[in-house]
């Protein structure tokens, strides 16, 4: 009977095992988990924090139980410290410190990232207990909550606007606590262009937060008075105050354990995998955010995304049982909802496209989202980035309001990335129209046709 | 100098129009339009009904002053009667009576559709000054709202249940009428499979809408009691009576015009056009719902749809004038929000599929819109239609509660369909995810990877 160990009991890991599972049920599976909480939504921590979700449990996707009731084994509290590739080997530590051995035929692993803290001293020796907190494990979420709970903070400085600090601004605001968010950017949100992101900036600050972009921070420091954050402004020291930091200034991929074993690394630092998700190292495959991602458009790149740790897991438990899938490849989707506003991207921005050998060129428009004599139309700002000499859509990026399909107004442009449809064949698209929800030319063809009048 | 005509103020007319100006603003453009309502929105007026649009003029996609703006000539009340295409003139007739003639260079006619009566016995010669009503134009709409506000119809039965009889249905009902609706076929809204016709119907009822499907009405009478429609169901005769009566039952291409100047009939009746919208008559192009439309799976049907009038118009439009644009192709996809419930569909059903040719089969799904951990998540419920040879995704359907993005998630279908995608590649594409607004395999991919697994 085969043995599949899979490595980190997160999206990846936990996909494999599914997978494998789902694919031949006598396949013997064991999943070492490093905390005691497998498969839990990351991406949901926030949403406590808001309160929007109760209790905490209700962030797994699936219970302990459920894991177990697909037959495959967790070992909990678990960590792999190494793998002996020719042995087929790996060696774990229990939470009382003793080592022991694993033995399996294929190896799986998915150990994810790990928070980034950008060069800034002091993020990595202050702790929770000194209120300094990042948000990366169930972990991090209880002792965040702890300290909100039991020291009610009334102040937060929130170092990074991406994602995950746009979802805690939100958070942190919904319970009263006055948020002071620093950027190193330009605009918050650098994943989508300052256009756009300046809409999402606007609507932070009319729910209270105060926002400073271009703040480059430099350390942490622990004072009679509290947590102060030392950054750098126009070229001059500031320092801003406050009872609890969280740094949410990104991720990079955990990669110790494979690349001790001898992977190789790259894009972004993260552990090369080919397309059926192969290390290169014999039995061993490895998936999501510890990983390269194959991009439609660019190759192979770094881009750790949820979605992609679950399409990417799931192709390693396939392979692992001797399948031959093959990751279909990433566009860079991605949305987020901060307060009333969802801001959403897939493809490339221009920058990006530029770098990549396109002749990229782009347009924004603002389209309502569904006829103006139906009550209740709002505007979307829509950016889209074409081609101009394939003239392949490259990208689209879109800011609305909550209520508008916006999320879901930028799958269409997923999908006309992935099929490679030109930005004419936008406009071409047969796409739902009913005057409450759309338009005859929903406003995703009145972008694309922007683009094509203004690069013709 | 070209002399362009357009016969039709509707969406193919006009778009063909506005295309011709906006390309080359040197071109004289004419719309022959047969009432005074160019460019109304005729999918608006339930929606005028329901009391959402206030006033009336708010339904027109631009006002008169704005088409004018753009450089067309608009000929209003004035309807075409012959087309001498040998002398490239047309004969209109002005509401005085009087005919006059219209020399063209290019001719585009997109003279729509007319309601179908169903073979329904005094549908044709009752009219709404005996409390008889169809709503296909505004001069309809302005006598039925004639009808509500100075009769004030305690009762109402609705002919047909259908997008048009279903948005009318919710209009009356909230202007507090009782409404009993007759629908021949087994379920409301025929063109989705019954199942989630199911779920449409369940929701006209909550909403206190009486509804009688199996009910095939043979006749409508006016009597002293009020209107009497005499239909069969069951085999036996039944008599439905209301204060009046709304036969929405579908529309039949309105080719008399092109018929007359030589142009051939096709799909459905409807003048046959290329996917250049050529009617093979020189000089003369048509678009809209009185010609067959190219559908990217079944090739050239008859399929009246405003998104695919103002596709086409444009097409005719720039063809008129020398170009040489293609329609690319409908795939079929419609989108009603009936109260708070929306139904899409893209795509062909099983057995639309199965006459065209294809090994089609289906399989129906339930899932969540968004992470069932946060507030708000609504089932939606997907059938997915796919070929069992090819693996090519051939249709899709979907039921869900307003806001839960139905209708643009629809549009994922459509762009896949369109770029001739199989199931498995839907699977595989990279579509927007965040907790508040979906899941990490959004809803359209557990419905795609169901059908997958129950046809390997």
């Amino acid at each position: 009977m085969t043995h599949l160990v899979a490595i980190g009991g997160s999206d990846a890991g936990i996909s494999a095992a599914l997978r494998a599972r789902e694919l031949d049920p006598t396949v013997d599976v064991t999943v070492v988990v490093a905390d005691a909480y497998p498969n839990y939504s990351i991406c949901g921590i926030p949403y406590f924090f808001s309160g929007d979700v109760k209790p905490w449990q209700s962030l797994a996707h699936r219970t302990h139980a459920d894991l177990e009731a697909t037959g495959m084994r967790l070992r909990l509290d678990t960590l792999a410290t190494s793998i002996d590739v020719g042995g087929q080997r790996l060696t774990v530590r229990d939470i009382s410190g003793a080592e022991s051995q694993i033995s399996y035929d294929e190896l799986v692993v998915g150990t994810g990232a790990l928070p980034a803290y950008a060069g800034i001293a002091g993020l990595e020796q202050l702790t929770p207990a000194d209120g300094v907190h990042v948000i990366h494990s169930m972990g991090d979420t209880f002792a965040l909550d702890e300290h909100l709970t039991e020291r009610d903070p009334k102040t937060a400085i929130i170092i990074g606007a991406g994602y995950v600090g746009l979802e805690m601004a939100e958070g942190f605001t919904g319970r009263g606590i006055q948020v002071t968010q620093l950027q190193r950017g330009p605009e918050v949100l650098s994943t989508i262009d300052p256009e756009l992101g300046a809409l999402v900036r606007a609507e932070v600050v009319r729910h209270g937060v105060t926002v400073h972009t271009g703040t480059t921070v430099r350390s942490v420091e622990k004072t009679a008075a509290g947590l102060a954050v030392h950054a750098e402004r126009d070229g001059r020291a500031v320092t801003h105050t406050a009872d609890l930091v969280l740094a949410v200034v990104g991720v990079r991929p955990n990669t110790a354990l494979l690349e001790a074993a001898g992977a190789r690394l790259g894009a972004g630092g993260a552990v090369v995998v080919d397309e059926r998700m192969r290390t290169g190292l014999p039995h061993v495959f490895a998936a999501g955010d510890g990983v390269t991602t194959h991009h439609v458009l660019l190759g192979s790149t770094y881009l750790p995304l949820g979605t992609t740790a679950h399409k990417q897991g799931r192709i390693a438990g396939e392979n692992a049982l001797g399948g031959s899938a093959q990751f279909a490849g990433s566009v860079g989707t991605q949305v987020v909802k901060v307060f009333d506003l969802v801001a959403a991207r897939s493809g490339l921005r221009e920058h990006e496209a530029l770098a990549a050998g396109y002749r990229p060129a782009t347009t924004e428009i603002i389209a309502d989202d569904h006829k103006r004599y139906f009550p209740g139309a709002q505007p979307l700002s829509i950016r889209i980035t074409g081609d101009t000499r394939s003239r392949l859509l490259l990208g689209a990026q879109m800011v609305g309001r909550l209520g508008t399909e916006t999320a879901k107004r930028i799958d269409t442009f997923a999908t006309a990335l992935f099929a490679g449809l030109t930005v004419e064949q936008v406009s071409d698209l047969d796409l739902s129209y009913t005057p409450p929800l759309g338009s005859p030319w929903d406003a995703v063809q009145v972008a694309t046709q922007a683009w094509s009048r203004t690069h013709p």
